[in-house]
This record gives C-alpha cells, structure tokens and sequence, in this order.
C-alpha cells in the first residue's frame, strides 16, 4: 500500500493559475498603484462630492505624480487645469480614475481605451450588485479591460492608495489621511477601511497599500495579494473578505504568499444572515464557512474574527519580530490583569516557563521585596519606571525567552510616559517581539515607541496578537508536504460509475462502493455480494465465520432501520436461516423486489471507527473529512476538513486537529492507531475524488482503525454520482 | 415512575446560607460602604505611599462624613488634627481603615476594637497569600472581627467606594477617582480595578459602589453582591473573581440576585497556568472550570472573556432598558461593518427581521436611492444627520422592533458629533435600547448622549454587548423551576454501600451499582445476577432471551478488554456453551478468582446512548452531567454540567445545550425520544448523589434512550465511593 508513483513538492503540484502569476510579472499592477499621472473622471467643483473629495485626497497626500482632472463644466478645478474629456489630455495618462454615473462608464472606458491609458479605477457603483442591467454594464467593463489587456480595479469601490514616498498616491475619498506605515490592506468593503483609517489615527497603525476591492470584475483579492506580497514597503498583508469564490485558486495563491509575509483574513458573512446583508452590498455569493475556514488552515492565513482582532493583529506583524519560540516573560504591575493575560497566552498555545534561580535573584536586587519574580514579574504597586526598563532589559537578555509581555496600570505617582520612555531605551535594539497592554487613551498611545513595540488597549488582546505571532512563525517553519500519487486501478473505476450512469443510477451501492475504494489501495473489509441462494454457501466460504450479513439495495439508504443487518453469523447454518429469514421479512415488507442482492461481509474489531468522507459544498468546492465514526458524527458534526488538493501534511494535520483525536492515541487500554495506514488512506480517497470530477460525494463510515496496519479497513461504503 | 413527594418552589428548597443572608439584614455592611466616619490609621505626611494617597482620594472625592486621620509621628495631615491611635479619638469612629505594616495589624485591631469602631478595612497585604506566619495572622484577624460581629474587607486590598452623593465615601488609592454612575464593582483584584477606572475615564462608565475584596478574610464576594443588589444606586454587578471556592453557596446567593439586578462575571485563572499565577497573588486555590461555567448558566450571571467585554457589557446594562425580545433593527452607513455587526449579533441568538414593506415605503421617501432599507438599513456614504436621527425614530417607533443597532463610519464632510445630536434627539423617551459602534475615539466618546445611549468602539463588541442584554433579558423570564423529590427506596441503598464499606471496597459492581439505580426508580434492562452455573438456566429465564452475559468483578472494570461481555446470545444452550468459554477465558488470564458471577442481561436498542453521571471535582463539588454515550464520550469531553442542587429547569436545559443533542429529536428517521422520562431520570440521579454524601462517582453509560418511554433504560453503570 505505500507504493507511490510519484514524490514532487507540493509548488510544482499546485501550478498557480495563470492570471494570478502574470499579475506580479512585470508588475501588471503598476499602473494602478504606482501610475506616474492619473486623469480624474468626474473631478469636481462641488465641495461636497466623491469626485472633489478624491482630488483633495491625491492633493493633501502629495502625490508625486501629474493629475488631470476630467469635467466638461469645468476649466479649472483647484488651481489645476481641468480636460473635457480623456482624449483631450495631452499626454496619455497612466491611470484613469471614474467617479461618472453609471450610464457615462462604458463610454468613458471607451476615451480611456482610444487614448492609450495601462489602467483603470472605477468608484462608480450600480452595477452587478443592484441588478441585472447593471451585471451586464459590468460584464461588458471586464471584457473591455481584458481585451485592451490592462488591470481594472472595481468597479464599485472605494479606490486605493499606495504610501509609498516615491508615489504617495491616495485615490480614495476618505475623510481621514493614511499614516503611512507597513500594512497593505484588501478589502471588499470601503467603509470598514474608513473605519480602519479613522482608527489608525490614535492606536499606531501605518499603511504601506490599501485596494478597495469592489466587484472585482477586474482584478481580485489573489492579484492584490499577489502584488503586496511583492511590495518591498509591505511587511504584512491584511485581507477583508465578503465573497470567496473560488477557494482552491486563493490556497494556491496564498500558500506561497505566507511563506514570504503574513496574511490575516477577517470574512463577513460567515453566518446565513451575515452572508445574505453582504449580498446586499457587493452582490457576493454564499461560501460555504467550511471551506473557507480550511483553506484559511491550509494557506497559513491568520484569520481573525473581528475587526479590532483584525487591527491589533496587523499592528503586531507591522512592528515586531517574529518569536523565535513560544516562551513568553511577563513583566507587569498589576496582579489581575496579568492572571488573565496568563489564561489568553496558554490559550493561544503560548508558554510561561519559570525563569531560571540567576535571573530570579538578578531581579531580586532591584524590585520591591516580596515581588513574585517566577514569571510572571510583578513589581506590584511600588514598580517604578527605572524597574521596569532594568527588569525588561534582563528578560530580554535571557536566552530563554523568545516574547516579552508587559503590562501596566497606573499606580500613584507613576506615569505611563515614563514607563514607556524606559520600556523604549530598554527594547532598543532587541530582536524579540516587545507586546504591551496598557489602559491606554488616545494621549498615551500617541507616545508609545514606534520601534519593536506594539501598544494594545487590554491585557487579552494584547495576548491575541502574541499568539498571532507564535502562530504565523510556526507556520514558516512547517513543511508545506507533499502530494502523493499513488498507483490505482483507474479503469476498473470508470467502468463502474460509467455502468451506474448508463442505468440511471446516481448512487453505488456498498459493494460497488467497496470496489471502487479498493481499486484505489484503501483497505476494505472482506466481502462478497451475493444474488442468488445458491451462491450463498460458497461466497461465505471465502469471506470466513464470523460474518455479517447486509441487505443492498439502492432504494435501502438506511439498513439498520429495515432489520437489514445481520451480525456476527457463526456458520453456514446460521446463515442459511438469517438469509432465509431476512428475505422473508424484505417480502413482507414489500421491499424485495428493491433487492440486488446480499453482501457477507467479515467481523472486524470495531472498537474505534472513523468517518472518512469527500463532500462538496454549495458552490462546488472538494472537501476531505475525518471524524468519528458511528451515526452520533452527524448530531456532533466532529469532523475536520480541507480543501482539494491535500499534501501529506495537510492530512497529517488533520488527524492531530480531529475533534475526540485523542482517541488515535494510547486510549482506554487500547494502543495508538497505525497512523501512517490511516493517512494513506485519506490520501487515496484525496486522489479517488480528484480524479473523477463526476463523484459527488463519498462515505466511508464506518473505517475501522487499529493499533495493527491490516486491521485498518472500510467496513461500509457510499459512493454518490454528481448529476 | 412519575410519584413525586413534593413540589417546591426552588427558593424554599435552595435555602440561603445564614451568613449571606444575614449580611444585608439591617446593612450589615453599612458601617464598610456607608460609614459617616473613618479612622485612617496609617495616615502618612509622606506624599508617596499609599497611606496618604487614601487621604487625597477621601478628600477629593468630597467624603460627606468625618475623617480621623491616625498616626503616633503627626500632629496634622493635610489641614486635619491627627491622632496618636485609634483610642485618643474623641468619638467611636464607625469604620477604620489600616495601611500599616502587617505586625501592627492586630495590635491596631485591638485598639479599634475598644474603641468600639463598626467596620474593619485593611489594606495591609503579606497574609495568607505570602507564608505560614501570614496565613496564622489572616486567621486570627478573621475571628477578632468576627468575635466583635463586625465587618471586615480584606486583609491584602485596595480599599472600597461609595458614589452616593450622600455618602461619596472613597477609601481606594487609585490615582483615577471614580466616575459615579450606576456599575457596582467587586474584584479579587484591585489592579484590575486601576485599569477599568483609568478606562472609565473616555468609555462612559461609571460606578455606584466598588469593593476590593482581597482575601476575603471576613466579607466574601457573596456578601458584597447581597449588598449591591440592594443598594439603590446599582443596576448592574460587577463581579472579577479569582478564586470560587463554594460553588454552591454562590449558586444560592446569585439565583436570587440575578431576578433583581443583572451580574456579569470575569474569572482570572481559568487555564492551569493562570490559576497559578493568581494563587502567587491571592492565594487562591484553583477552581474546577467546569462547575463554575455550570454555576453560572445555573444562576443567570452573564459570563464575560475578556476584561473589554466586561467593561461593553457593564456599560450596556447600566445604561439602556432590556429588549422585550430578539428583534435588532440594523441602522448604518457602512456596508462592511453591518456585515460584521449582523455575523455577530446572530452568533449571539439575535435576529434581523425584515421590516415591512409599508416600513421600507417610509424610509425610501427620505433615504437615498437605491439604499437597501430591509434590514440592515444602510444609509450609504451618502447618509446624513438628519438621515440618521429620522431613521432612528421610524425604527424605534416599529413595534416589531426590540433593539436598534447603530453603525457610523465618517464619510466626507458628515461628522460624528452631528450624528451624535441627531440620535440623541430621536431615542430620547425611546424605551428600547439602542447599542452604536462609531470608530470612537476620545473625543468622540465624550459627546455620546448620556441617557438611552452604549457607544462601543467596534461593530462586533457592540452586537455582543446587545447579546448579553438579550441573555439577561431572557433569564428574567425564565422559571427557576423546581427541585423534585421523588419516593424511592433509600434504605436498600444504605444497606449496600454499608456492606461495601465493610468489606473496604470502594466500587460497587454493575450489578450493585443497578440496583442501587432501580432503589431510586431509576428504568434499568432487566438483569440477574449468576454466582454459580446452578443457576444460570433458572435467572436466564426470568431476563429472557436474547440475553448478553457479562463478567461481575470488581477488579475488571473495562469489561470489553477481557473479552468479558457476550451479546446477543439466542437460546439456553449458547448461554451454556458462552458461559463455559467464559470461565475458561478468565481462568487462562488468571483472572477467574476475581469474579463475583456474571450477569445475564435483556438485549436492548441502542441505537441512540448516552451517559448519565455524577461527579466530584478537586474541590468535591457536586456535578451532574448528561452526554451522548459509549467510549468516545471520553475523547470529545461531550457533555454538559450542572452543579447540585438541580431544578427540573435546569435538567431541561442540559439536554438542550448538550453537544448533540439533536440526536434526542426526530434524527436519522428515528421519532424524538421520550423527554419526560430521561429528565426524571436525570433528576433521580441528582437525588441520589445529594442523598448520599458517599457517593463520589456515578457512571451510567450508556443509558438507552429512544422514542417508548419504556425503552429508555440503563444498562451498565458503575458507582464509586469516596474513601
């Protein structure tokens, strides 16, 4: 079972998509975020609009490059000379701008088009996302842009800015400038980025990129994503999702964006609810939040799950080292604060290993006498600003520490400036992430260090972002694995979904089931069906006593709740008379003439069962699960899944991650399972479900699992054809 | 199965513990919180340390009673004649508070006490939570107050505050003065209380009493929220716990308090590590995660995550009325941050009706064209003041409207504060709440409306603080329920667990352990124990075939590892033919000498298991729990807890939140089971454990339940008792 045909690294496996890996190339983007001259449709003379606002915004930011605000009313727009249209602009603009009704767009693309621009930007909305008229208008925009072979931004959105000094190019209309700085933000919503902007006023956010996203009719999230992670001002991608189309181009894309920056995902609409006010307003289509969570999973993305998760998180990628381990130092003031930082550091899997006697009794020289220094260091009430620049200093020095957590809260006669001033001599220079959490208002934040430090309002979150962290730096040392090909009997598989569809049928009963599962090298029970009484002594010889015995019918999706299961039959005896009376009891029941047969299947051990399932969701997309086996998988839904095409890592992970995994392991006396089997198997099922698009859905449950490789089997199968 | 002796009201048979209830009677804590004068003892002319810094905050605060300050080295203190000793005061000062060195401590005790002072606070730390020599100290300081009957706060605390303007009594050293307003806050940790004040100064919040209660030497947090519940200032209880150590008599107290007052409870050391970290500050010893979440479903306090939480949460309740019901009307100008709004206020059980079409008619005649008004109403970049305040007075005006949600983000050239104004005029007189989340910054925050108003920085936390109002406001309406006491026969029960005793064993066997079950009415699978082959035929008969044979011994617990359960067995003569293979098995494993018998057992359903159980924690809290059964309950931890005394309320809603339990609903073409019966079921078991004091442990696994009253059954089960 672990003969393979091939070994090749999962990049080669997973080729990216055309279009994503010709976006970088050259930098397809560049004329949107880097244009050296942009033509504004729409600028106007009114104070009170988008298309003034947008001009005030390229002003006040001090764009490096020409403007050439576009309006047939106007001559002049302040103190520029404004163009009557596209065409009568001089020089061919870089990037045109769109801030025109609805109707003016295409025409206008059209001026753009003839006058030789490399981009377009279009703000004006009311298109797919309000009706069908507007779907077209929009269809027609992307085959335009395509056709002329330059990049589109929206339409419908909010515009871009890029703070890099060479270009500082703000197309958008917020009220609120941009602090420049390292975070590149994607959203499909403009106003959740005006809310990120006004926030990042106080708390010390700084933006290298911003993309208002829209309807992506032109480029999508995985371009814009694509070209941060080639940005060399940008140190960590921040993504707001609404719509997830298509899940396996975003993990190709992403998996190899992760190992170069960190990527932290917030998605709207993970609930029925949300999903549908999301419609609403970009017009997105329902992901399922399963794929979306595993994709997440497998791509290394940081997802978070609010917006203020989202903005403490980015601001601690933007400023700190990754840690190189999860051994964090606490140093605070404030015994309750730092108990529940202690509970959100252990369960975002992080340490507070004890420091060592030396450095306990370095500490001991300085702080107040009785301080507890074990880790967390207290300084209580009486720390003072010099404690804690010397007691940071020390843990930092300390090999043993990879994160130093500081927290603070006001006691008499100890103010937070001077903390900081001492926390900000003390960190200088150090290469381990510093995350502090202070009760923090507008005025103190303002004075926080801009080095390695990241100033969080509350002692939890501040622990959210460390976890972060940890979690983006171990991700950079997993192996991404790698795809398995395994050798299979392909052709005996076609027949038989071919022969199941020349008849009708969109569902393979067990045995076909079986068959198909062991054509692929996963390990199956012992059967044989039987059709005819006749058959009936030989068949059982050849399985073996005990065995069972198991009606099939494609009409009989639930056996046990027909009588139609017969276990543990000792000898041929015993199963003349179950066959005798099961066939009987079908009759009686009027369901005989369903019957295709029976299948006498072995006894297995079945003290430990997992479900092994592929799945699609709403919207197409390839699941592989494992869970636990029995009927209670369903009223629990304990399974874990990931999205196609899976590595051997990604599976690995998985059975580690299982809900009631534990039960893998050294279990009730049992010992643990033949992992490696069990892994091969998904594997296979992986390769089965990637290789014949017409599968619909599989159901292995139960699969047995033993600490003994040959007693990991399949002991009932279904196989459903996609329509 | 249906005989019930009594039927009480919960209230009668929960009876509150005498020191809790005695501590509001008459107010008895009015000589802490409303004390007309204080002793400070401790005083100090020095202006950094902490005895002085009571002083400032006393006088600054605006203290309406006397103050004697109290030191042997000061004839004056900031204008006030100070006093050599508690003793050399002129009158009997009602409460005295100490901040002096730890050995001083008694000493000055006693001189309060002969003073006749009516109230202890005492600041002073290094007791229980330091060494031996502290804990010695803390013990004898607990009966000195409790031999005079007064009360005590602390030893090891930050002091308490009043902010009635009749008393505006602040005994804290916190350099933030309160903001009165209407939070009474009680924590285990008086840092954390620097942090919420310094916090209160741009949220809003503000507070009517805060008690720092140390190590809870004399008054306990069950005290303390006895008295907020009655203070008249108070419409919401802030409680910050460390340690828990009587589940039960909180469960008492809070029950009672929660139909009054809401409670919001944050638990520090809730992981391992962090209950470490708090024992080095308080002392505390660690508590069972499990029965304090129970306690608090089992009470209507409103737990909290995180420290921002319990702030939103408290700024909610102490500021709006509570929604009638689940209905959120969704007001904003954002897409995105609606989105976000909407996935959490539906994660917290909230809903989002659509508003009629004569409601969508009467927005469309004001709001911009095209905006979606459904619900979210989304006013678009485009939204104005006025927008604002007439949307908000139509949505509150709806009558199918419990709650509206507010979001704003700042589009060009329309300002927070003017919003503010518009909505401040639309809900004045509103009796519904209404949560908003603006990008807050300080300024802004200081603008919000003070009234019917929670301005809450993020989309997210103000849905979740929306959640819990919609929580609370339920928990209201909920029955208490009552507890049942059914006839069974305690006796028999008292006889076997004495004849165990006697014999030092400390498991009773299935077969005891069923018995024990059936004594207290409880439905098992007929069963009849086997000590000699003698009478294998004759106790066969009476279970009736098919039967299963199972090994008794106390030494085996795992049956199914020896081989010792046989299922299914048809006749008389596969009885005897399992049974000699039996003992042969065991006699080869040398495990024959160990058997008691067998037991013979009906063949039951099982298709739908759970477990039944009871247990104790590390603390010997009582705990009842239910889950789905089988051994795979051991590696997903599927169950819910409730600690005892349950009501039949309680039982019911443990096999609402039960993971799974869609399972005991029609599931898998199999009908809903009968509830009724596994309920009494459960509350038999209940009786059992608080019957016997004995018990330490009961397993009912599995329990058989299906859609036949008469089906629901135990069939194994194993009782343990303490030793």
């Amino acid at each position: 079972m672990s003969r393979t045909l091939t070994h090749e690294p999962a990049e080669k496996v997973l080729p990216a998509a055309r279009e994503e890996s010709s976006a970088t190339k050259g930098g397809r983007l560049d004329p949107l975020f880097r244009a050296r001259s942009v033509a504004l449709v729409g600028a106007s003379t009114r104070v009170d609009c988008v298309g003034r606002q947008i001009l005030d915004n390229l002003l006040a930011f001090g764009y490096r490059g020409r403007i050439y605000p576009v309006n047939p009313k106007a001559t002049e727009i302040r103190g520029l000379r404004c163009y009557p249209s596209v065409r009568a602009i001089e020089e061919a603009p870089e990037l045109a701008v769109l801030v025109v009704p609805r109707a003016a767009v295409l025409p206008v693309v059209g001026d753009c088009l003839a006058r030789g621009v490399n981009g377009l930007v279009v703000i004006t909305g009311g298109f797919r996302e309000l009706d069908a008229e507007g779907a077209r208008l929009e269809s027609e925009l992307r085959q335009r842009a395509a056709g002329a072979g330059i990049p589109l931004l929206g339409p419908n959105c909010m515009g871009l800015f890029n703070a890099d000094p060479d270009v500082r190019l703000d197309l958008t209309f917020s009220p609120v400038p941009p602090r420049p700085g390292h975070i590149a933000f994607l959203s499909h919503s403009g106003a959740l980025a005006a809310w990120v902007l006004t926030q990042a006023q106080t708390t010390g956010l700084g933006f290298s990129l911003f993309a208002s996203l829209g309807n992506e009719a032109g480029i999508t999230h995985r371009d814009a994503l694509e070209y941060a992670a080639a940005d060399p001002l940008t140190r960590v991608i921040v993504l707001y999702l609404e719509t997830f189309e298509e899940p396996q181009a975003f993990l190709r894309v992403a998996r190899r964006v992760t190992r170069a920056k960190p990527v932290v995902c917030l998605k709207g609409g993970r609930t029925e609810t949300g999903a549908r006010a999301a419609s609403s307003h970009t017009g997105a289509l329902a992901t399922s939040s399963r794929a979306f969570e595993a994709v997440l999973r497998q791509s290394g993305v940081v997802l978070v799950d609010t917006t203020e998760e989202m903005l403490n998180v980015a601001l601690g990628f933007s400023r700190l080292p990754l840690p190189r381990g999860r051994r964090v130092r606490l140093l605070t003031n404030a015994g309750g604060p730092g108990v529940l930082a202690t509970d959100q550091l252990v369960r975002r899997g992080l340490e507070l290993p004890s420091l060592s006697p030396e450095r306990q009794a370095e500490l001991r020289e300085f702080v107040t006498p009785r301080a507890p220094v074990v880790n967390p260091v207290d300084l209580t009430v009486e720390g003072t600003p010099l404690m804690y620049g010397s007691a940071a200093r020390l843990l930092l020095d300390d090999e043993a520490t990879d994160a130093l957590f500081v927290l603070f809260v006001e006691p008499p006669r100890v103010a937070g400036p001077e903390v900081l001033r001492e926390l900000q001599q003390a960190i200088s220079g150090a290469t381990k992430p510093v995350v502090a959490a202070f009760p923090a208002q507008d005025e103190l934040r303002r004075q926080a260090p801009e080095g390695n430090f990241a100033l969080i309002d509350y002692p939890e979150s501040a622990a959210a972002v460390l976890g972060a962290l940890a979690e983006y730096a171990d991700w950079k040392k997993r192996p991404l694995g790698r795809r398995r090909c395994f050798r299979v009997n392909r052709a005996l598989v076609a027949k038989l979904i071919a022969k199941a569809h020349s008849i009708g049928r969109s569902v393979l009963d067990p045995e076909e089931s079986l068959t198909v599962l062991r054509a692929y090298g996963i390990p199956v029970a012992r059967y044989a069906l039987v059709r005819t009484r006749a058959e009936l002594e030989r068949r059982a010889r050849r399985v073996g006593f005990p065995l069972a015995l198991k009606v099939v019918s494609p009409e009989i999706l639930h056996k046990t709740e027909v009588g139609g299961v017969i276990l543990n039959i000792a000898h041929q005896t015993e199963l003349k008379k179950e066959y005798r009376r099961l066939t009987e009891r079908l009759q009686a029941q009027g369901l005989a003439r369903q019957l295709r047969g029976v299948l006498l299947q072995e006894m297995v051990n079945r003290d430990r069962e997992l479900i092994l399932g592929f799945r699609r969701d709403a919207q197409g997309t390839p699941l592989l699960l494992v869970g636990l086996g029995g009927i209670l998988v369903e009223a629990l839904e304990a399974v874990t899944v990931r999205v196609l095409p899976v590595t051997d890592q990604d599976v690995r992970e998985m059975l580690r991650e299982m809900p009631g995994a534990r039960m893998l392991g050294a279990f009730r006396g049992l010992r643990p399972v033949a992992k490696a089997t069990l892994e091969e198997s998904l594997l296979r099922l992986a390769q089965l479900a990637e290789d014949f698009p017409g599968i619909g859905e599989i159901d292995v449950n139960p699969f047995v699992v033993s600490e003994e490789r040959l007693a990991c089997k399949a002991v009932d199968a279904r196989i459903l054809l996609r329509s």
